[in-house]
């Protein structure tokens, strides 16, 4: 997708280095990072960096290229699979994707192995553009009989940021709004500003905006009373990790989201790549939910009055924070998921049908 | 209450000048700011230097004492008063104070107006003081309930700021709290931060701290989380106008802890005096929303690497937000409310049982 126009990838590999766009410097400055290391792959997956369950996946895959790249032994890589895995707790795509990739690697003959990491690296990736673009149609069915019924904007909220910029490209939650935009539809996006970190206004807010699609950044409190003066249509969101029940792990608050919708009759969809659903895990209280630095919460980044960005502690000097990075939305508040292979109820029923 | 431990009001009259604790400025800065003339008054309700219902009101009140001083004529008077009740539109407090002033003042012989003012402006003052005493004795039988079956900290979740800051001392929603620290029940309080202002990290937290009551700031997104693992024994709030239904009109925001409270069966309260009720207004959506300035939410002050106050913006550049500050918890999700005069159920019946 576009950024000032020119079209991007969030990860790509050019002259045996990986490439990323930082996004812990967005909004402010776009800037594209080089990864040489496996430990540059672990510590951008751990900072966020990258982040986004689909692309965490896949940087994850091309860290095991670069672990490949620089020491070519079984061990080595075994390692750093196991590392790449423990970098981040909560997105299942992270085990996914090494699993799948360890799959195609081990045991391989050492003058093989780099050109079979690359290309399945290089194939997680082709498949993630593919399969958001399937989400982007089908979710685009959604909107446009929202759009039939109502002949008028079609008002959308999103939390978090499950954007192109968690993707490879088009992203879960936003592709269908993508998609609506590029056939005509007329859309406007609420987006959650989703404290601690804020991504729904750095990073959502700002590549609808380089894609000109019409969008507000709200407080995270702000969803409510939106949805219950009917300004809202429809809700999407993404996830880190989809039970086989149906039950969402995504970035907290989506559960409130998820709540204040169903009290006001409002359409709460998720989208997700198939990767992110975990086939294993019975009840969501064994998802393991991150914890991440309070200092997420009680310091916080922007633009001083000379441009220059500027770090600030926000909270009184004695007090403490707690920062849970995710929460469980129920099944039963969920009116879908929006899948590359279709929608379905989420359900163990609704999601074997698709996918067994 | 304490700050740095010297007990504080939040407003007093001295040497014929109104006092504030200018509360645009805390956490970072304690400063006591001056109010000499009605327009000073008009402002620090506009920009919030005083804010919270109970404490707009009062501050309403000494606004009329001023404007007596500085001009003495019962028409600069009238106008005095239709401008403290614009300056503000959602919390009925303002209105209420307004009114009790005017009745006392209109007519009134010009020799004896700013003595009747000035005791009645005090009057209303005293009176918060004994009405937020009284809630927090009655809501302190809550706290000693779940103290006594769970004989273990007792885990209060609260939203924005309804702390002795919010009114003239002890607060409405932390006054039970502050109760219960006195009797020796252990509590913790989750303090939402509350953004786009962040008064339950500002404020809440401060006063509660200053109090030497623990305290963890959590981002607005994490009361559910908490919730699903209980982690939160009860919810206490404020309100800024209840309809005599029973529904709850408050800080944006809190409908969505109302509904997470319900979903994880944990008991929501709002604490309130019976100056917050509006026996008027018959349906929630004639409430005013007010809508507050976007730079609110795009950005933010703290403090810099070396101690100074530093506003930055935090969003992009091209993005645009919107700043709703209150929203609707209908009746059916709140357990009861807690009042000067005992505790009731937030409906019609339970409200005219306490005050008809």
């Amino acid at each position: 997708m576009r950024i000032e126009g020119k079209e991007y990838r969030t990860i790509w590999f050019e002259n045996n280095i990986v490439k990323i766009i930082d996004q812990t410097k967005l909004p402010h400055k776009f800037i594209i990072k080089e990864l040489k290391t496996i430990k540059d792959a672990i510590n951008a997956i751990k900072v966020m960096e990258v982040r986004g369950a689909p692309l965490i996946g896949a940087t994850a895959a091309y860290g095991l290229v670069l672990s490949i790249s620089e020491n070519n032994d079984q061990s080595f890589l075994k390692k750093s699979a196991e590392d790449l895995i423990k970098s981040r707790p909560t997105a299942i795509n992270l085990k996914w994707a090494v699993d799948r990739m360890m799959n195609k690697l081990l045991g391989v003959n050492s003058y093989k192995v780099l050109d079979i990491a690359i290309n399945e690296a290089k194939e997680i990736c082709e498949e993630d553009v593919k399969f958001c673009e399937n989400i982007g149609l089908n979710g685009l069915k959604i909107i446009e009989k929202i759009y039939n019924k109502k002949k008028d904007t079609v008002n959308i909220l999103t939390h978090c940021n499950a954007g192109w910029l968690a993707t490879i490209n088009w992203g879960t939650a936003t592709s269908p709004i993508y998609h609506a935009h590029k056939k005509g539809i007329p859309v406007h996006v609420w987006a959650d500003e989703t404290r601690p970190r804020n991504q729904g206004a750095n990073l959502t807010s700002y590549e609808l905006n380089e894609e000109g699609i019409k969008n507000t950044i709200i407080a995270d409190n702000t969803g409510g009373i939106l949805m219950q003066r009917g300004e809202v249509d429809m809700c999407i969101v993404g996830t880190d990790r989809t039970l086989a029940n149906g039950d969402v792990c995504n970035k907290v608050g989506t559960y409130l989201k998820a709540l204040a919708a169903h009290d006001n009759n409002i359409p709460f969809y998720v989208a997700l790549p198939s990767s992110t659903i975990d086939w294993n895990i019975k009840n969501h209280k064994d998802i393991p939910i991150e914890e991440r630095n309070s200092e997420e919460l009680s310091h916080i980044e922007g633009l001083d009055e000379k441009g220059n960005v500027k770090k600030v502690q926000i909270y009184p000097k004695k007090s403490k924070a707690v920062n849970l990075a995710f929460d469980i939305t129920p099944a039963k508040y969920v009116k879908g998921l929006i899948t590359e292979k279709g929608i379905c109820e989420a359900s163990s029923e609704g999601l074997k049908k698709l996918f067994k």
